[in-house]
């Protein structure tokens, strides 16, 4: 290491010698005060020594070579731009000396403030400020602060002391304590430090700065850092850097003053400055709420020209973060300082309010740039970005997170509401399932859900589990919560299709269905009993607390616009319903990915006594005849999802859960089905428990229930074709494709499709109505997508079922891993897993097995539709997934439907709008719409150079 | 198609224009017969229409061009073959007309035998045989087929004109008949052909042929061919054959005969004629068991030089076809032929006897081949050839297949015992599913069944399923019989571990464990009764039938020796016990590749308690006392496995089901483990039912368990150290491999690895002791498979778990497969698949990531040890598979050992005894034992050429 090392890099003045980009070198708070400073921001000068230095230090226990000399040179031009002196017995040069490494380290050592002040130097300050309180109430901190953080004596005994000097004054408040007792407190500190150490308190700043910059070094490796950084697994870093920064004070009268704001309003998004000032008052007073801030408003009236100086940063802050700020600055005697600048937090209306405004229009009026300009204020240049939009519309597709869309759809519990009293509701924790917050009273089957609500009452349904008996119930609730189960169990992922408040896993609770009980952590709740979700965070409440409905923003919908107009991939939903389907269109679905028709077997009584009759049959007679019972249903259903639809594509699913799931379940549903078909109770009871699975996921189900009772399908494919001809006969446009679950064999599904042919053709052909259809399979398990090249020969379509493939992949049950899979995703712990599989692909495993489906699919067909319709298709890296990969659509419930359309938006941005690594049917595809993709393509370079 | 196609292929006096090999263009039986012709065996003559032909006839309805010319030159031939003209008033020749498709055809034509025969030339047969009786029976049974079966009168008309006959005369059997009364008979049929046809019964024998070949040619079209060829899914073929031969008499008089015989003893494998002979009787004679037959040492006494003509066939025979055969063969007057012969079934012993005297000793003595040559009965060469092995070692080894190997193993019901009484004794059909028989009183519970085989009896295990709590009482068990399950169900796996007898999922059942009874098909049993199982075939007996325990041949062992001089491929056995152990080192095993720790929770109530008890703590600690009461116990066990292989290499897998598995299930259980641990029953079942799962396959089980709970993990491997130690201790030698199961993540593996050395390496530190051990894992789902690569940077082993790798990847539950897995197996229905796929690994689906997660782990790790320990380690094809794949080694049952063990030696011999498509690794270790490599090389050519 030579003397020429670079240790130490100086800021101020409006020039930085380092760059907002080298947090690793300077650390995150060096690399933001150059950015600051470099930008033109009245950033307080300083220097910041490097974590090389840091590191040299650790390994060599004494300062590299050069340092010494480079800090001194920093101090004289600290000195020069400040115009004051360290130790200036009349106007003495303050600095505060904080840590900062490349990652914010809560456990570090604390921040030193007021270095600087000697016996000289602080009655130098008190004389010059013409306020002693506040000189000796520095100099008092700052020994306090030197004594316990750089030397490490006992903060008790220091705090003690002061305790008793307003003790004895009879004083309660700090600033009330009059000069005269702290220069009294400093020396009793003083005699302290000398008593424990042996030594005189270094009235010598240079000794004192080297005593700080040492603290700070040495703080790396105390034990609670090193702790730190196990815990976090935070590896590959040198050190700190060590920040030496000229101290201001805003409360040095009337011309002073301090003020934190956000750059626009960050509830509603309007372009307005928003925040609270304070004059002759630091930072810490607005913070404490001691004293009423005023509005901006009110800064502006009383310091117009700091007012000014503020609105010209402001120009300078969003047009360099092309980000809504939250800033913090002091007036020192009318001389304005940054001290500090992040991005700012806002609400869901507020973000999509933002990210449009700065995509369309100008951050300033002309009249006011020209003031400011002619101020001095601001540049010209700056003035003249400011006067238009700040990003394009494609950065602000990019900035928008699919949790943002999320938390736009939600209600949620009143942000208004007291805190403490929020804590005392609160009874229990789950997982949250699905956001957004619901209240109700407490139901604990699906049936009383489902009466209680066509009373008018608004219900939570509480169960141990959810099975598909229970959807009518879930539908009629507010909201769901369970005892058991993962972010993907049959509640979660029912609930999520509706949107519907949901917490699953809640394993504290203890249901009593028999007595109409639960109880939870000593607490006893009983049916009826009102209860609040929060399925945001998982939190169950006892009581009623106040909800609050969004409403949509304009700019949300000029958003997806944009959003639209980008992306490739084609965006459907799961619908099982007309109103489902009616709901997705709404949120801009464009045709159905996958129609479950199971679903619609527990409509009603009727149809879910011929479900029944048709799984307790012995013969296929019997069989034949009860499926003939639910065909009028499925078709009406089938009549209603393709009007809705209105000719948009629609994907439907034959049956495809175990037969198990539909059979009756307690000793009355038993009853009824004994008396509609006359089969005795104890026969129907033996016949279910027969059907019981050891592992139901991979049962008897999917398409092998069509295999062993092939009469299931010809029914489903009759429904499907006649409703599509009653609809064509309507004159309206329809376009069904069949999809068969569950394929592991291209054999197996040829059967499949071929009988479904058979069935459709023979219909169409007898209506004389053509009725163009398409019949594909879901890949579902590891086999179909290991043989795709093959099974695509038999499927005209291929749907991923993310959801099972998943489960078989990594052979993980949905429903069991809640007890391991936590510890698996724990970015604490293990961290084997980025994000639970089920809710974010696998994209190095599940993903590597859809990649050769999709590559083997279309080896064979190299014109094969491809989709997706697990949980996935609404989450956004995996829509991301999909579109690299080469997938022509994807599913997902209608409330994720925008949150896909974001994503996969982003995923044209992402790969700078140009297609790329596609196959020769989507180069194809991107080429008829030349228009978009160049634009796109355009738009995103010049993104990224912005 | 022009006037030069071949259509009649002829064969006689030793020519023939067929080849064996044409059994597409000649039918099964005409390719048969040319084959017989050509290597010199005195097959009565005649011609093969061809099945192109029939294809012709059935498209034009008329006899192809240049058919006709051909028939009418071949009976030339035939009559100057046969020195008999057709028709001959004299000395007629008679013959037969077969049809005979490629493929055997049940349901196709019947045979027309006798043919030729007519007015005069009945008069000429009766007067040149001597024998008026056998001619005009000759002529009723000609008359009678052809009305029926060429013109299609009615059977049941002549059926009853012959039995009317009998009544009148008085007489019961057909022989009885006078000739004076068949003659009369024949009249009478030929006025009902008359009647019913309005036209005579044709006397003209061309007439009779060409009838009899359009009936053939007919029968292929007829709707009971046509169904059956697609019930049997048979397609691509043409046509049927057609086979016209001379008729032969074995009832011509004292110097002829007919017999039945084998080429060795079936039963024992002896180089001996083994068979019956009737003088003056014709095949049917023989079968019909009416008159007593002759051993065939009579035969030599009665008619020496027809006995030397046998002897010559019999050579003839075995020197080209190679193998033990089953031959008929008729004396007409002297006059030796052949009618029939093909291989012949017989004992698992003689498979083994046949294969290596074939393989080691001549098949003639000296002077037996020089006294056959002699009288010209046998060819020199082929006499040399019958004085010399007949096969090479690795033919032998070729032939055998796995199927013999198991028969060779397991007690059967004694083959003498009437079948009758065996039909009668049957109540019910179950899946055979570990063949052998058993025989003892029904038993329903593993405890009783465990104290009634202390006390002394033979008991049969009856059970709706069995879990791993059955365990014990499995083993007292002589058989295992089940309700529910698949072949691969709990009790079938653990039954084939030990080869004990298991029949499952034998639905009939209707088990009440509270009555203790039994209900199946209307009778029921009580607890005590006797039940004899096959699992051969998977009948339940009532009673006890008599069963017969085999002994191995010597030539099991030379032949097992020669296997195992071939194979590459290591192979290593499933053992959880010491006496496991030792029994499958006697059973060739090389090491273990499966060591199940789990089995050994449930040795004795101590051990059950524990692990119990550990599963039920609220906390660490009580956890970890609980493990600490089982590490003895483990150690222990490890000590005796490792001792009892003796320096082989063990692979231990660490705990693998799902924790629910040890729960206490009986409320006696949960009393106990009450007693055991102060905590209260209540609590113990509400945490068994906490560990309830929906999918256990799935679920919370395998190194999740290690990694949720590592302590599980630091017992085991302390255990396995330890006992290491202590065998090292002891001066013997000891190579324990460390197996984790489940993994589905590098990173999750490299945490166990990690985990595991660890702890491992303090122990062997502290005792001063080196033991090479190695940690690898389990690739048992689809996720492990496909990031191989990754896996096998931490992993120093791979062994293929396929049983659970078959079930993600195909998402198809073991258990619950039974319910369809039938209808994609039954090869007449869907024949999805060739065979299950928990018996012979799916090659396609399963192999391709087999295949992949060698190439993959390789790629990382070129030395990495690969092995498969699924159920598939014992199943022919599999290791077959396993071979080719490129493994290191197969494990499986001890019983399946020497499957594997053949298995492999064949893999060898069917890519020509050469090592190919190895990777490094393996071509350097087949380098390293150069001599085996290249002898089996050398051998397994010779053997093909041969």
């Amino acid at each position: 290491m030579a003397k020429s090392t670079k240790h130490v890099y100086f800021f101020g003045a409006g020039k930085a010698e380092g760059r907002g980009d080298q947090k690793v070198l300077l650390g995150g708070k060096g690399a933001g005060l150059a950015s600051m400073t470099s930008i033109g921001l009245p950033v307080p000068a300083g220097f910041t020594i490097t974590t090389d230095a840091c590191a040299l230090y650790q390994k060599n226990k004494k300062w590299p070579p050069g340092l010494e000399q480079q800090v001194k040179d920093s101090i004289k031009k600290l000195e020069r731009v400040t115009k004051k002196k360290l130790g200036d017995p009349k106007d003495p040069l303050l600095v505060s000396v904080r840590s900062g490494g490349a990652l914010s380290m809560p456990g570090m050592m604390e921040t030193i403030l007021n270095l600087g002040l000697t016996d000289k130097a602080v009655e130098g300050l008190a004389a010059k400020t013409n306020n002693p309180r506040f000189a000796w109430d520095a100099y008092r901190r700052f020994i306090q602060m030197y004594s316990t953080v750089v030397v490490g004596l006992s903060k008790d005994i220091l705090e003690e002391k002061l305790h008793n000097l307003k003790h004895r004054l009879g004083i309660r408040n700090d600033p009330d304590i009059p000069a005269e007792s702290l220069r009294e407190l400093c020396g009793d500190f003083k005699a302290f430090f000398r008593s424990e150490t042996g030594r005189e308190f270094p009235d010598n700043p240079w000794e004192q700065l080297v005593g700080a910059i040492n603290a700070v070094f040495n703080s790396w490796m105390a034990d609670k850092a090193v702790t730190y950084r196990k815990v976090e697994n935070i590896t590959g870093l040198n050190g700190t850097g060590v920040n030496v920064q000229q101290m201001v004070f805003g409360n040095m009268g009337e011309s002073s003053g301090t003020g934190v704001c956000f750059t626009r309003d960050p509830s509603t998004g309007e372009n307005k400055f928003y925040g609270d000032y304070l004059v002759n008052a630091q930072g810490e007073d607005v913070v404490a709420g001691i004293r009423t801030p005023l509005p901006l408003t009110e800064m502006k009236r009383l310091q117009p020209d700091a007012y000014d100086q503020l609105c010209a940063v402001r120009a300078v802050l969003e047009t360099h973060y092309k980000e809504m700020q939250d800033l913090e600055f002091t007036i020192e005697e009318g001389t304005f300082y940054m001290l500090q600048c992040r991005t700012g937090k806002r609400s869901p209306m507020a973000m999509f309010k933002i990210a449009v405004d700065h995509a369309t229009k100008p951050l300033l009026s002309k009249s006011d740039a020209a003031r400011l300009v002619k101020k001095k204020y601001l540049k010209k240049a700056v003035a003249a970005a400011a006067c238009k939009p700040i990003i394009t519309k494609e950065d602000a597709v990019k900035r928008i997170q699919p949790v943002d869309l999320e938390r736009l759809f939600y209600p949620v519990i009143d942000t208004t509401y007291s805190k403490q009293a929020l804590a005392e509701a609160k009874i229990a924790e789950g997982i949250n399932a699905v956001p957004g917050a619901a209240c109700g009273e407490i139901t604990f089957s699906a049936e009383a859900a489902e009466e209680r609500a066509a009373a008018g009452k608004k219900v939570i349904l509480v169960r141990k589990e959810t099975s598909p008996e229970d959807v009518g119930g879930m539908h009629a609730a507010q909201g769901i919560l369970t005892q058991t189960g993962g972010p993907t169990s049959h509640a979660a992922v029912v609930a999520r299709g509706w949107g519907k408040c949901c917490i699953v896993g809640c394993e504290a609770l203890n249901i009593d269905y028999g007595r109409g009980e639960l109880s939870v952590n000593g607490q006893t709740l009983r049916d009826g009993d009102t209860l609040t979700l929060d399925g945001s965070v998982g939190a169950v409440y006892r009581g009623a607390l106040p909800l609050v409905m969004p409403k949509l923003p304009a700019e949300y919908y000029e958003l997806m616009k944009w959003c639209d107009q980008l992306r490739r991939l084609k965006v459907r939903t799961n619908a099982d319903t007309p109103y489902d389907s009616e709901r997705a269109v709404e949120m801009g679905a464009e045709g159905i990915g996958l129609c479950r028709t199971e679903h619609m077997f527990f409509d009603t009584e009727e149809r879910r006594l011929a479900i029944q009759e048709m799984i307790v049959a012995d013969d296929i007679e019997t069989r034949k005849a009860a499926l003939a019972k639910l065909l009028p249903f499925q078709r009406e259903d089938f009549i209603g999802i393709f009007e809705a639809m209105d000719g948009r594509p629609v994907t439907i699913r034959l049956v495809d859960p175990p037969l198990h799931e539909f059979t009756p379940k307690t000793p009355d549903q038993v009853k009824r089905l004994s008396d509609a078909t006359g089969i005795s109770p104890a026969k129907i009871e033996s016949r279910c428990e027969q059907l019981h699975e050891s592992n139901p996921m991979l049962g008897h189900r999917g398409c092998r229930l069509s295999i062993t009772y092939p009469e299931i399908l010809d029914m489903q494919v009759t429904a499907i074709i006649e409703a599509a001809v009653a609809v064509r006969k309507k004159g309206k446009k329809v376009a069904p494709e069949i999809m068969i679950p569950l394929a592991i064999d291209a054999k197996e599904l040829g059967i499949l499709v071929d009988q479904t042919r058979a069935v459709a053709d023979a219909i169409l052909k007898a209506a004389k109505i053509n009725v163009p259809y398409m019949v594909g399979t879901m890949i579902e398990t590891p086999r179909a997508a290991l043989l795709a090249d093959k099974v695509a020969e038999v499927a005209e379509f291929f749907s991923f079922g993310t959801n099972d493939l998943t489960q078989t992949t990594m052979a993980l049950s949905r429903d069991d891993s809640g007890r391991f899979l936590p510890e698996y995703v724990d970015q604490k712990k293990a961290a084997i897993f980025k994000a639970d599989p089920f809710q974010s692909l696998d994209q190095e495993g599940v993903g590597l097995l859809v990649q050769m489906g999709i590559e083997k699919g279309r080896s064979t067909k190299p014109n094969l539709k491809i989709g997706i319709c697990g949980e996935h298709g609404g989450e956004g890296e995996s829509v991301k997934f999909c579109h690299r990969a080469g997938m022509d659509y994807v599913s997902c419930s209608p409330f994720r439907v925008p949150i896909a359309r974001l994503a996969a938006a982003q995923a044209v941005l992402a790969e700078g709008g140009k297609s790329k690594g596609q196959s020769k049917a989507k180069a194809k595809k991107a080429a008829a719409k030349p228009k978009k993709s160049t634009k796109a393509g355009k738009k995103g370079k010049k993104g990224r150079k912005a």
